[in-house]
C-alpha cells in the first residue's frame, strides 16, 4: 500500500515512544528508517522496526542510552553505545567528532555496543551538511564468503562517504557484499528469486532462493578486490572499536543477542586541505555530460538516482506490503 | 632475462645517482621498483625506470627534492612535493605523519607536485612496520570510463590499507579499475592481447589490442561500486590535496609534462582504540582455514600470494626483458 510519510513517520515514531524512547531519539531513529524508505531502500527501512520494538522490550536495546564518549587521544573518540539506538548514539557521536575535525582537521570515532546503525548515507550525508567529509563503516553478522570461499566469514561490512561539493554533496553508499543481507530478506519477504550470482547455500552451492542464502553466504562485489576491501573494513573497526568479528556478530538481525558489531566515523575538514567545493561540482558536471554507454541513460554520479527517488516519494508517498504497515500501527497503538 | 636482485639494484641506483640523485633517496627510488618486480607487478617496476631518469634529465623530477611539510591543523599536513621522487617525497611525509599520528591516534597529509609514487603497497607495509594503520590513495592520468560511460574521465585511484596484526600485516592494494594502466602497457610491451572486458577503444567499443586500449579507456571494477569508490579518490585527492582531476592529469606515463596528480595519506594509532593485533591475526587464520570453492586451492588473504611471490624472487631473481635490462644498465653507465 502507499503512505504517506507523515502518518509514516507518525507511527513509527509512536511505536518507539511506547518503549520508553525520548522524542527526539524517536524522532531521529524514524527519520533513519524513512529516509532508507524515500530512497528505494526497503532492505534498511521500516521493515526493520517491529525487530527493534521486540529488542527494546527485550531490553537488548537501552531507549535512553546515547553513548558514552571517551576522547583516547587529541582525534580519537572511543564510544560504548551502551545498547543504544545506532542512529542516536551515532549522531551524538557526530555531533562531539565534528568538534573535534574543526580542531584538528581529522578525528576518528569507533563505536561499539550500539545497535544497528542502519543506512550509512544518513551519516555521510550529515557530516557533509556540516562541510566535513565523512567516511563512515560498519561491521555485522558473518553474511560473506570470502573470494575463492564458501562459508560466510565476513560482515556485508559497507563503506559510506560523503564529500562536501557545495549545493548537492557526493554520497556513496556501498556494501562490499555483491548485495545487502537485507535486500536478501525483502527478497524473502516478497517472494521473489534473487540472481544466481548473488549468493550460495549453507553447502557452498549457488542458489536463487532468498530462503536458501539466508542460510548460506552472499558473494563479495568485484570478486578478490571486493573481498579485499571488505576484509579490510572487517579488520579496520575490529582493531578500532574492540569489536567481535564476523562469526561472532549478533543482534542486528535477530531480537535476541545483545548488538556487539562495531561502527567507525571519521570526520575530515577540507578546509585544511588545498582543494574546493566547486572544483569538485564542476568536475562532477563534466562527468554527468560525458559520453554515456547508452544514449538514452546519462552517466550518473552516486547520490543522483537516490535523491530523485527521494524527492519523488516525498511527493508520492512511499510503498509498503499492507501487512508491515498494520504491524506497525498496532505497535504505535500499544 | 633472469637477473638478481643485487645486480638490478645496482644498475638502478646508479641510473638515478647519475641524474644528481643523493644516494639514499636512488636507494629508495630502486628499492620501490624493485619490490614491485619481487611481488610480480612489472607494470611498476624498472620498466618505469627510463622514464624516470628521462623525466630527470629534462627538470620534470627534481633530484634533490623531498617534499614542503606545512601542518595546516594539529592532525593535518599539506605537502608541496616540489616535483620530487614519488617514494622520497611520500617516505619522507610518512616519517613526519607517524609523530602526528602518535600524538593525534589519527594523521592525514594530503601530497601535490610529487612524481609518481608507485606502488601503494609499499607505504601500507611501512606504516604497518611503524605498528601503525595506514591508508594510501593516489589519482593519475584519466584511463577509467564512469559505470554506465565510455570516456576515460578518472584516473586508476589506487587505494592501499596496511594493519598490523602481529607479524604478517594485513596488506591491501587495489587499482578501482579493472586492472591498472601499467598492466596494459606491460600487455602492449610483450604484445599479448587483453581480455575484452578490460577496456574499450578510443571509440567507446570493447577491444582486446592493448595499443587500442591505450587509446581509449579501462572499465571500472565492480560495475557501479567500483566507480563509486574510484570516483570518491578522485574527489578526496582533489579536495585535499588541490590536485588535478584526472582529465587534465599528466606526468606519470609521459617524460614531458609535470606530475599533477594528488596523493593522500592516513595513518592511525591502533592502540588508541580497543582491539588486538593478536585477535586480527587469529582471525585472519580462521579465514585461510574456512571450506574453498575448490579443494585444490585454500582460501587466501590479500598479500599472501605476493609475500610468497616476494620469497621466491628473493632466492631466484626476477625475470626482466633483456632490451630493458640493456637500457637500464646503459643508463647506468651513464
Amino acid at each position: 500500500m502507499q503512505v504517506s510519510v507523515g502518518h509514516l513517520r507518525e507511527i513509527s515514531e509512536k511505536s518507539l515512544m511506547g518503549q520508553g524512547v525520548a522524542a527526539s531519539s524517536a524522532q531521529l531513529q524514524a527519520d533513519l528508517l524513512i529516509e532508507a524508505e524515500l530512497r528505494g531502500l526497503p532492505s534498511h527501512g521500516v521493515q526493520r522496526l517491529p525487530r527493534l520494538v521486540a529488542r527494546l522490550k527485550a531490553g537488548l536495546a537501552d531507549p535512553q542510552a546515547s553513548g558514552d564518549v571517551r576522547e583516547t587521544r587529541a582525534g580519537v573518540l572511543s564510544v560504548d553505545g551502551g545498547r543504544g539506538l545506532g542512529p542516536v548514539v551515532m549522531m551524538q557521536t557526530l555531533g562531539r567528532l565534528a568538534e573535534l575535525a574543526a580542531g584538528q582537521g581529522i578525528a576518528l570515532a569507533a563505536i561499539r555496543n550500539a545497535n544497528h546503525i542502519g543506512m550509512l548515507a544518513y551519516y555521510a550525508e550529515a557530516a557533509a551538511a556540516r562541510n566535513l567529509i565523512g567516511i563512515v563503516m560498519t561491521t555485522s553478522e558473518a553474511l560473506v564468503h570470502p573470494y575463492g570461499g564458501t562459508e560466510a566469514m565476513l560482515g556485508t561490512n559497507p563503506i559510506a562517504i560523503g564529500i562536501p561539493t557545495g549545493a548537492r554533496p557526493y554520497v556513496l553508499d556501498l556494501a562490499t557484499s555483491r548485495v545487502s543481507m537485507g535486500k536478501i530478506y525483502h527478497h524473502a519477504l516478497t517472494g521473489t528469486p534473487i540472481p544466481e550470482d548473488w549468493a550460495v547455500d549453507a553447502q557452498g552451492r549457488r542458489t536463487t532462493d532468498p530462503e536458501a542464502a539466508k542460510a548460506g553466504a552472499i558473494a563479495p562485489f568485484g570478486a578478490a578486490k571486493g573481498y579485499g576491501l571488505g576484509l579490510g573494513v572487517e579488520l579496520l573497526v575490529a582493531a578500532l572499536a574492540g569489536s567481535a568479528f564476523a562469526p561472532e556478530v549478533s543482534g542486528t538481525l535477530d531480537a535476541s543477542q545483545v548488538a556487539n558489531k562495531g561502527d567507525i566515523l571519521i570526520l575530515i575538514d577540507p578546509t585544511a586541505g588545498e582543494g574546493s567545493a566547486a572544483g569538485l561540482a564542476a568536475y562532477l558536471d563534466r562527468l554527468r555530460a560525458s559520453r554515456p554507454a547508452d544514449p538514452a541513460r546519462p552517466v550518473a554520479v552516486p547520490g543522483d538516482g537516490m535523491r530523485a527517488r527521494r524527492d519523488r516519494a516525498l511527493c508520492d508517498g512511499v510503498e509498503i506490503p499492507q501487512s508491515l504497515h498494520d504491524e506497525i500501527r498496532a505497535l504505535a497503538e500499544g
